[in-house]
């Protein structure tokens, strides 16, 4: 496998579970910048993998180091791609200031704002750049995607909007609706120009699902009961009523005491693997 | 059990696989500093600890972080509690100055040289104070300790200093001859008074043995083949030959292509803590 990596750079790698967890860099064309991901790569080829969009203030590290995902891969032969949340090394105005917007804030979206639209295209990284880069690179053939807080929605609207590129989708903490969270007040009116207001709703997993999109399979959506951003950021409740309206299958699993974090994740990581191994390994 | 925390404080906790990470801090009569402990405490109360030592560098939080054991402890029934590994909010002469001595550096010993004897105190704080609060403050009534790279050691000699305190002792990776190690050569003559050398072979895991001490079980160690310290710092073939001349049972668990970090050591998480399991539920 390693001989076919012509346009990315393995930086790191640590033998894990019988395969490797990896770190790796390329020149990506989608943000104009250097991109890091970290991968988990079974022991055995494997044609499926999953990409795992991380949330806020996070880096392609999070997962991979905390998730306790790399036990699940490796017993189901399963590849993991871990992008990193925006674009680094940049100094676009406003950029740094505040943890919901800009440097680990992508919202998985393609800015058409000055400055913004030639760098945070990170909706095209991962649907195009990232997936190619598992078909070219790994000889992957078949790709689910699932995410955590904003990239639990990014996963979510990903998928939405290209049903058939992905065999599943799931997510822990979605932020579901961005328009009606403050974090995406925020974000919205600085990654688009004023008259792209209308481009929102196609970055909002709850106005898609209204708008009439659909993923052919269930959405899994997991949520903690002790998450400190359920009723201000999540929205879950609203999610679920339009599901219902859009004859969207949905499953929503509550997990009692949970919080938002990484501990609670890792504690439902094989759940939500196995949930896609079902469908990653279904022929057609 | 939180209604008996008197002299600790939690400052933070997720609930995880059923049961609790938590964060905790004190005011340490040992180290005449606060310290602080992370620990994972399953849903039912248990009597059975394990006490986790870092290596050099790590706080209190990268096993309970990293590690991935929480899952294997919540299905065993087992607390584990992890030590920071050395005082902190000091600024003794050279303390902060090479990672391999003071700060994130104690070498679990107590120390005698000036103003390190005053607070590096690791020893006596993991072997007295950390076991009383498992005892009084957590109902613990039998313990087993284990450690990664200068935490082995501090694991391995802890144990066979007081073999009826501890059930069973494993390691990874740990730097059995300190006395050898530059790291050691650099750390040794700071934390004792030069009339003091003779201590040195009291926290050496390989002197320990050479001078006839024994821990009544086999000794677990497990050690990755592509370790870079391995050869450098680690030296278990001398350890390997100084338990055969003292009779000291010992496995040594070699894992090919495996490093020395948090995803070599969470690939093998599971089998040390069934042998600790074993040993801690076997009635006298």
């Amino acid at each position: 496998m390693m001989n076919n990596l012509k346009t990315i750079t393995l930086k790191k790698e640590s033998k894990s579970f019988n395969g490797y967890t990896r770190f790796y860099e390329h020149d990506s064309s989608s943000t104009k910048t250097k991109m890091r991901f970290a991968t988990y790569e079974p022991k055995e080829k494997t044609d499926k993998a999953l990409i795992w969009l991380s949330g806020l203030t996070c880096t392609h590290e999070n997962f991979i180091t905390k998730a306790a995902a790399q036990e699940f891969l490796s017993d189901r032969n399963l590849m993991v791609i871990c992008p990193d949340t925006s674009p680094r090394g940049l100094d676009l105005p406003g950029e740094h200031e505040e943890f919901y917007f800009g440097s680990g804030a992508s919202s998985y979206l393609d800015a058409t704002s000055e400055g913004y639209k030639d760098h945070y295209n990170m909706y095209s990284y991962v649907n195009e750049e990232i997936y190619t880069i598992l078909q070219e690179e790994f000889g992957i053939k078949v790709i689910s995607i699932f995410g955590h807080s904003m990239g639990g929605h990014g996963a979510i609207s990903i998928a939405l909007k290209n049903p058939k590129k992905y065999r599943s989708v799931s997510a822990f903490a979605p932020v579901v609706n961005p328009l009606k969270s403050s974090w995406g007040a925020y974000a919205l009116p600085r990654y688009f120009k004023p008259e792209d207001v209308k481009l929102w709703r196609e970055y909002g997993s709850l106005q898609l699902i209204e708008d009439g999109y659909k993923f052919p399979g269930k959405i899994l959506i997991d949520q903690g009961g002790a998450d400190e951003f359920l009723n201000v950021h999540i929205h879950l409740d609203e999610f679920e009523k339009a599901c219902q309206t859009g004859k969207q299958e949905l499953e929503l699993k509550y997990r009692i005491g949970y919080d938002h974090g990484y501990f609670y994740i890792a504690s439902f990581i094989e759940e939500h693997i196995k949930f896609h191994d079902e469908s990653l390994s279904f022929s057609d």
